[in-house]
């Protein structure tokens, strides 16, 4: 059925198997790449195989790094007694780039899912409990998603440490900033009428 | 304003690059290859150098080949007196998975487009009077786009071969195949009244 040369072939089968990217997109891709200097493609190609060496799990806060233990964890300018727990580095960094948080963060590395064969042995609870150990945090806030997994992510982790006496917040659910309100579906609703404040 | 280890910074700033792909996209992209394992990363990587390294414009016919010539031009199974104009390597992959052109191509390189400074040297016309006075074709089809650059440079090849006495065609205009009439614009259905045949 193909027709390329299987050097294209091959390419495009390696973009295909990128998440949301089909056999027409990594098609546009690969003639993209062979428009490209050859100088640009090597460092590209590079820079695949230095981020896949050089980009490890921080031995403590299981956040992506390029050290053995992430700098959001060692400097020294972070409020240590802030621990905000995340499902993914891409949540970590959401969170970060709000600009709002300077404490620490433990990245889970998913979300409970038995479904999926995610328990909590799959998730780096282990490390949440040792940065406990090992710190004197004042609160943890919860950030997993608004979503049923989430949800159970974050009950299981309010059981979990609900012996500790640390206060464990959870961010807010609500209508998101710059939506209004006949588009936003009715559970999202629901829980921004709970979650009301006083002015 | 980016927090992500600079290794996954400039992993991501590549795939930006890529046609359809702006910084989520990238970023998702970067967090999959994260997952995969090592050796077929280097896989991946490899294969973007190999390619750019192997694959070349084909003497003869301009198509994308790893070849000096390309196939599509040497195997003598494929019919030496039909010539299919087409503006792409991927048009010709095209026309070639629709299975019933069995001639020789032609790649022009894409279309005349002035505003983009895409004049007739550009393209592989060169290469096309080349063919045509080193073989004997009783046909040239014009495959170009139904836009208009492709028409345009349709008329121009028209032009171009009028006085060589070869029968030049172009490719029927027309309601595409599973569309139906109220979905269709009105220029389609015009030129495909206008191209009526007779059953």
């Amino acid at each position: 059925m193909s027709c390329y040369p299987d050097a294209i072939e091959t390419l495009i089968s390696w973009f295909s198997r990128l998440p949301g990217v089909g056999y027409k997109s990594a098609e546009r891709m690969v003639m993209h790449l062979l428009e490209m200097r050859e100088e640009d493609i090597q460092d590209f190609a590079a820079s695949m195989t230095e981020m896949k060496r050089t980009i490890r799990r921080c031995a403590v806060t299981n956040a992506l790094t390029d050290r053995e233990v992430s700098e959001f964890y060692t400097d020294p300018s972070r409020d240590s007694s802030l621990l905000c727990v995340v499902e993914t580095s891409r949540d970590m960094f959401a969170v970060e780039r709000s600009g709002v948080f300077k404490g620490r963060y433990l990245v889970l590395g998913g979300k409970l899912s038995p479904l999926n064969g995610i328990g909590p042995d799959e998730l780096a609870f282990d490390k949440l409990l040792r940065m406990l150990d090992n710190g004197s945090y004042g609160e943890i806030i919860v950030a997993t998603g608004s979503d049923v997994e989430g949800e159970a992510t974050a009950v299981y982790i309010q059981k979990l440490l609900h012996h500790k006496k640390i206060r464990i917040t959870r961010i807010a659910y609500g209508v998101p900033v710059g939506s209004s309100l006949d588009y936003t579906d009715e559970m999202t609703i629901m829980r921004a009428l709970q979650g009301r404040r006083e002015y």
